[in-house]
This record gives C-alpha cells, sequence and structure tokens, in this order.
C-alpha cells in the first residue's frame, strides 16, 4: 500500500485502489469495463481489496463465504435496527445505514480478530517442534479466558451445537483443496473451548470465514468488510420488506416472527449459476 | 409479499425472506447450506430479493451490473465521508454507514425512480399505436424539466460526454439476449435529453443499471438495494486504505488525488473467474 | 444566508454560521468565549440557527421545547435502534446515529412539515376577510386526508387522547405572551380532524413545538432540529444505561420494560436551574 | 443503576431513565410536565444523565461546557462529513447521523478517557504523601507515550498554542467555586506535556470538559454525550446550510472556506439570556 501522506503538499494525497477519470475508470489497474460481465463480482471484490484477480478455488471461496453470510433469519439484531428505522420514515439506505451500525464485537464484526487468534494458533504450532496443535489451542483459549473476553469466532446465541453453514463451508474447502493448518486451528481451538468450560462453544460464521481467509492469504484488516457487504444485502431485503408491507411505526418483536415464505425447497438441477474459472476474456 | 400485519397479535409477525432455526437456515424456502459454493453470491442476491434464483442471462446481468457499481474513486463523496469517518477513530461498519448516508437522490440512490421513468416511456410507447418512441420521450423530458427536476437516471458531473461503464453494459445486454425496449426507451431519453438542452446529458450508471433491471423484471423497489451492496464493497476498499495508509485528521481534499496504483492492465487469458451457469447442484 | 456558491472558485466557498482561527471561535459574529457561562445553550442554538440572540420570551420557549422533547421512555423507536446497536458492541456515538436514523416522516422528523401546516392554515385565515378559522382548518384537513396523508404534528401511537406536554408548553406560551394565531390554527386543526376522523387525533409534540415555534419566528428548516438535538440527549442516556447495565446481544422487548428509577417526586421549590434573563454580560 | 436483566423472563427489562403512559411522561420520577419551562435544557440533561437535578454551580458549568462545544468552524471533519452526506440527497437526521459517525478517538470523543486520564493522576496526587502533582503528571505522560499514545485532552491541529475556549472555561469553573484538583491535575498534564515534548500540546476542548465534569462529579461514561448533544446542534447548523444555499454534489474543499456572517460584535449589555437559579417552581 501506498506510504502515509503525512509530509509535502497536504492538498495531493494518494489512493491505490482505483482511478475515474472523464473517459474510464479502472481498479488497480484493470479497465472496469474489461471487467464487467468478464469476471464474477467476488472476484472484482478480491481484486480490490488484496490488489489481485484470485486464482479459481481463491475465489469460489470468497464467493461461498459471501453467499453464507447474507442473511441469519429476521431477528438479526442488524435487521431489527434497520426494520425500525425505515419503519420511522427512513430512506433504505439510511436504513442499511442503521442496520451496519449494529455490527460490532458481538455481532457480525469479529472476523478480523478471529484470523488474528487463529493465526496465531496455527502460527505457534507450526513454529513448535514439541508442542501438539491441541496444547497451543488450549493455551490461546486459557489467555483469552483470563483477560475476561470469549474468543472470537467461537459461540452463537442461537446455534449452540453447530452453525448449519459450518459443514458446507469446510466441505467447500476441502473440495477446493484449501483446508490446511487454519482450519485445524479453528477446529482445535473449538475443542479446546469445549474442554476449558465443559460444553460446546462450536465456530461460528466469523470463525470459519476466518479460518478460510486465513488460508487464502485475505488480509485480516478486510476480513470483516467481506462479511459486511454480504450482510448488507439481507439488511436491505428486510428494510424493504418492512417499507412495503408494514404499517409504519408498528412495535417489531424481536423473537416472535414467523416465516411464511416458500416452504423447504431443493435446488433445481439445471440453471444453476454458479462462480467458474473461464479460458478468458470473451 | 405477505400482508400487512395490522391486525391481531402485534407481537407476532411474517417475513417471507429467510427463516433461522438452532439447526437451519433457509433463504426463499433453500437451505443456505445447498446454496454455498453452488450458487454465485449475485444469484443468491437474486434469489433473497425476487423470490426465486435467476435464470442464466439474469444472473450474469446482475453480477455485470453489480460489478460495474463496485467503485468510482477516491473523490466520490460516498467516499470522501467514510474516510473522514475512519479518519477521526470511527470503525470500519461506522465508516461504511457514513459511507452509505451521502447517497441519495443525486448520488447514487437514482436506480429506483429511474427505472419508473424508463418503464413509464417503455410502456406508454408499447400502448401507443400512433406516437414513436421519441415523441414519448420527449414529452416525459418536457414533464419532469416543466416541474425543474432531473430525469433520474441521466447526466453526471464527470462523465459528461458518455459513462465508460455504458458500452460494456450494453453489450453485455445484447449478449445475453435482454436488450429490449427498455434499453431503447433509456436511449431515447438521452436523445431527448440532448435536443431539450443542447448538449448531452448522457445516461449514468443509475440509468443503465435501470434499463438492464427492468429488461430483467427485477423490482424497481430494490433497484437501488444491487448498487448500494455493491459500492459498499468499495466504500469499505477506500475507508481501510485509509486507516491502515494516512494520518488521523488530515485534510482530505476532495479533488487533488492521485492513483498510485498498479498501471494499467489487461485482463488474464485465463483463470478468469465469472458467473457461468452449471447443470446443477455438485 | 448566503448565496450559492456555483460560481467562480469551486475551492472557495463560504459559510454564514461560525469561524474558527488558531486563536479564535466565533458564533455569528459572537466570540465563543463571550457566550461561554454568559448565554444559556438554547439561547445560543437559537443564535446559531437564526443568526440572531433570541430576546427573553423567546429563549424561554426555545429552552421549553428542547425539555419536551428530551426523551419519551425506553419503548421509542430511536431508543431501541441505539440500545440494539450498542447491544452489538457499537461506540456511543455510533449508536446515537443509529437513534437519530429512526427519526422521519413518522417518528421526530415532522415538525418542519407542522410549521408548513400550521402557517398555511393561520395566513389564509389572516388573509381572508370572510372565511373562519374553523373553515379554514376544516379545508386543510380534507386536502390532507384526500392525499391520503396525515396532518403532520397531529397523532400519536400512545398518547390518544391527549399529549402529556401539551397543556404545560400551552400554558409557558401564554406565560411568555407569545401565543397567537399559529396556536390557535393548531387547535383549529385539532377540531378539524376530530370533526373529520370522528374521534380525537390529537396534537402531538412535533405539532405543539411547530406551532410555539412559528409563534416566535423560528424558521421553518431548522424546526426539526431542534428536536434532533433534545431527543439526542435522551437517546444517548438509554444507550449507556444499556451498555452499563445490560448483556451484550440481548433481545429487546420493544413493549415489555418497566421503570424501575425513582418513584414520582415533586420539583425542589429552591435551587431549580431555569433560563432567566439577565441584566447583561457579567 | 439498575442490574443486569440476564434472568427471568427476557420479555421484561428495566430502565431506570424514564417512563411514558398514555398520561404521562416522567424523567428519573420528575414529571416531564413539570420540568417544562421550569428547568433549563442543560439541568435537564443533568438529571437524566446522574439521576438528580443539579446545584446551581454545576448546572452553569454544564451549560457552559455545552456552549464551549456546539460549533468549530466549517471545517471540523463532522461538519464536512454532514455536508457532504446532505449535499447528496439525504435528510437532515441522516446528515447529522454521517457528522456524528467522524466523532471517536482522534476528534471529540474523548472526554470520557480524558476525565479518567486527569482522575488518574488526581487521585495518586492525592493519595500520596510525599509526590508533588508535577512528579505524578510527569509519570503518566512518560506512560502513555511509552504506550505510543497520545494523553487524550490534550493537542489540536488548529489552536496549536492555546484553546481560544480555554482561559474563559476556567474563569467560569472559578467563579462557580468549583476549580479544585481536576483542573489542576489538567494543567499539570499539559505543563508534563510541553517537558516532554518541547512544545506545547495544550489543553483541549475535551481535556478543560473533562476536568471541569470531574469537578462536579459528572459520570466520566457520559462525558462524552454532552459533547456530542452540544455539537450535533452546531452539525445541523451546517448540514441545513448546505441544503439551502449550495449546489448538490459540490466538491467541499476541508480547508478553502471564507466566513461570510456578521463582523465581530459584542454580547448585547441586556437581555441576554443565562441559566440562572429560581426561587423555585413558579
Amino acid at each position: 500500500m501506498n506510504q502515509p501522506n503525512s509530509t509535502a503538499d497536504p492538498s495531493r494525497w494518494t489512493t491505490s485502489l482505483s482511478e475515474s477519470t472523464a473517459e474510464m475508470i479502472s481498479i488497480r489497474g484493470y479497465d472496469l469495463a474489461d471487467l464487467i460481465g468478464t469476471v464474477s463480482f467476488p472476484a472484482v471484490v478480491h481484486l480490490l481489496y488484496t490488489g489481485e484477480l484470485p486464482d479459481v478455488a481463491t475465489a469460489r471461496l470468497i464467493d461461498a463465504v459471501m453467499v453464507a453470510s447474507i442473511d441469519h433469519g429476521a431477528g438479526a439484531p442488524s435487521v431489527l435496527a434497520a426494520r425500525t428505522a425505515i419503519s420511522g420514515g427512513a430512506s433504505l439506505q439510511a436504513a442499511a445505514a442503521a442496520g451496519l451500525l449494529t455490527l460490532g464485537e458481538f455481532h457480525g464484526a469479529a472476523v478480523e480478530s478471529s484470523m488474528q487468534a487463529i493465526a496465531a494458533v496455527a502460527d505457534a504450532t507450526r513454529a513448535s517442534k514439541r508442542r501438539a496443535l491441541d496444547a497451543v489451542a488450549d493455551e490461546l483459549v486459557a489467555e483469552w479466558r483470563a483477560r475476561g473476553k470469549r474468543v472470537p469466532g467461537f459461540g452463537h446465541r442461537q446455534h449452540k451445537r453447530r452453525d448449519p453453514r459450518l459443514d458446507r463451508l469446510l466441505t467447500v474447502a476441502r473440495d477446493a483443496d484449501v483446508a490446511g493448518d487454519h482450519l485445524e486451528a479453528a477446529l482445535a481451538i473449538e475443542a479446546a473451548l469445549a474442554r476449558a468450560i465443559g460444553r460446546p462453544m462450536p465456530i461460528n460464521i466469523d470463525g470459519v470465514m476466518a479460518a478460510i481467509l486465513n488460508e487464502v492469504g485475505f488480509p485480516s484488516d478486510l476480513g470483516n468488510a467481506l462479511f459486511i457487504v454480504s450482510r448488507l444485502a439481507g439488511i436491505l431485503a428486510h428494510a424493504n420488506e418492512e417499507r412495503q408491507t408494514m404499517t409504519p411505526m408498528r412495535r417489531i418483536d424481536p423473537v416472535h416472527h414467523i416465516y411464511s415464505g416458500p416452504t423447504s425447497r431443493g435446488l433445481p438441477t439445471t440453471g444453476v449459476v454458479a462462480s467458474r474459472a473461464t479460458s478468458g476474456h470473451p
């Protein structure tokens, strides 16, 4: 990245992300017009965040973690805040902003710190000649607990036994051949937590995202950003549903809502659209 | 969609979007675990917003308009606000919220109204036996101007002659065989504006998104949402760059910044990851 | 106010509000140091918003309407959104922002439009030689209802018979000798609404603020601002209580909360601090 | 304050701040109707935040620090963000929220941490029988510098020698007879910083607010709230000026703006409205 511009003319500063002129927009050196219709949205997010287009396996995983994060039902705090805002008369974008403001240490913005915790265990295990992964994980858990903190990326108020997104994400990671010591470290922390606490404190969506993003070398300072972009898509759907179908200023009960959409159905066997490698620029 | 729940027990309300239990999360009836790694993120956004998975052509277009909207350089108002917020010490998500709050009638939230304006011209032309498209477009332009308003989706403070995203999006739409009377209507409004004003007032990103979304039957009330999700990805990249490379509380000049990233480069010929139809659930 | 700076050097623009140099800060030409400890906060708000210090009666009323707006209990949508945000880990200022975003047409941001509606009735009555106030109010009510809109400033989901702030504000206005045709117009609209609907639709806090602000010549475009500043004080108190006393990520029921503070008590007879005119700069 | 409601029925929770029923609103046990027009707005803020009405000296100081914080010119980051938001088409309240989101560790939200730093020095000096205040301050400064942090409440990018609000606030505090060891501690930290750095790093508005609020026993966790409420009044004035007088989507230069309001003027000698004690409920 570029250097701090603390020197010289403060009215001149630099960005390494993108450029826009009257005739052209470019992202990290690629003409945006070349990317449109050629590269998938998650792959362009990867380009913007890391500086390079992803390889095929990485692109598939970025896409998968974004799909996994998109929505978690109408009782999520971010959804409740966005519904409350639009119910008072806010615009769609203002309601979305209210939703984003509920994301924090306790809800949806723990990917960055979870990536660091998992990497610490993976790195310490790799560096050690003598200690087993489990011992390193026990130590990390003990340290966090000594500070009175929860290990970020583990535990969920609703999915107390197993996050329903976890197994599928693990499978996708293994299929993409990227499952390695970070996913192992995450599972070791989960086991260490269960040992320490005496009940399951399973990997949550932040934690599994964190492990996968570590595996593909994603920068930890933008781990939360992937979650935030994806979840905003869900928040906006709820805000719009509130605007279109509910009476303004209603009391929005955080628990007693009922799903009234289509009943459970399987994916169609043809026509599903996934991220796929192509032989290049059409 | 579901009906207003103005009756009965106000502590019971319904949503048709998604469901979350201890064991399962579903989106519009599909198990989220089935979607992860199988269906692309833009296609899942389409599912969440419309209730159904897109067909192949639609999925490609949703992906394309999201890529087209992702970033517009460091001088966009949303970027400046997000950089200003994080420069004062805000979290990434709070900076992103500040960025979203700059989106409005004049910047990035005109897709919905543009969809309606374009549909009005397309519908009136279709309904008319005698009037040509151009005459209908002239009339719409005259009406908006009489109200002292700009037709939403046309004109850009920087791209005064032609938006660099336009031609590529038109090509993608034609390749996907969805170009029809809404894109024609948009081009007719552009021509009518030039006639009325005496200088170009070209289709902007909101306008071309609007026309394409009309072509694939996307609900207009969520047109802005697609733009907002995509642009948030860009806003977050800028906010993080500010946090990582700049001194806090600097004066952020809105004009005099310089792109310092990789120089212009072409797409690789292999390994590019695009949205492609698959034969089904792997 | 100053003129649009659409001309000349766009990097030079003007403000008529305040000035800050290395040695001095001034508000509308007054040295801020002269105002501190000399002029009350509501009077300085009036100075900033109108350009001039208020007279004694106006200052008292600005203070009174700000006190009247400060809080409305833990079930207000703005409070619920702010509590939800801080419960997820947001900062105090980010939680406050989430709270502000719930204020809108249906909750707390109807002062401006109510000022305009009330002024329309007051002006039309004054202009008319033949029509009574009641007839003008009936006409306004009929027009709003024909458009399917609620007259802004009237009706409250909780105070269905009479807003408990109303009588006291009317008394303060009469004591300050500013009650005139705008308050009469507001009461006439209330009566016209009851006639039209067949049940009470009483003046709410937005409406009585609107009438009083009209009486003292306050600019309508900043009527909502007075409410917003005052209510933010309440929102912050709730956000901080949530942060200090509640478990993170709890389900925040919008209805079933109980007041646990001091029981009902009367004001002390000495030592109460009010806005009072002084003989000048100490 | 009340206890965490982690037990029993989670749909029942308590607040000690305020109560609202169909007939009544109360703040900390006082009927809001009794407060309106009787107690000044800053005194009611004190009631809401601390649980009790302030004494006369405290009320005067709360009022003074709120006046001191109200605005700092058009170049403040919070003002620039709010102007940017409303320039894109945001509502007044959404623009205000964007402004609030820029307040943070580096701008306007350092009162809480400054109160704690100043109290640490004051308490350590009081506890010590042998060490002088200066030595304690030197030690605190050394500790903060060793951690690579700036002592909160000291230093300003514009007022490099002396904050123009400082002397007046000190005078008001001395007049109110509340200047004591916290103000001494703040001045000692200022001197220690100058010794350590070799140039002035003067007390800023956050720091002087912090010292004064410590003197009157204000809770540190709501120190930032007082600043935020007051500054929001200024942010809203700027947002409205932008909306009313500027062209949408202009480039807002953060430095090159010029004050165009009334020229420097002295306070009138009569009719100024300040917070004064009254003999009681009128």
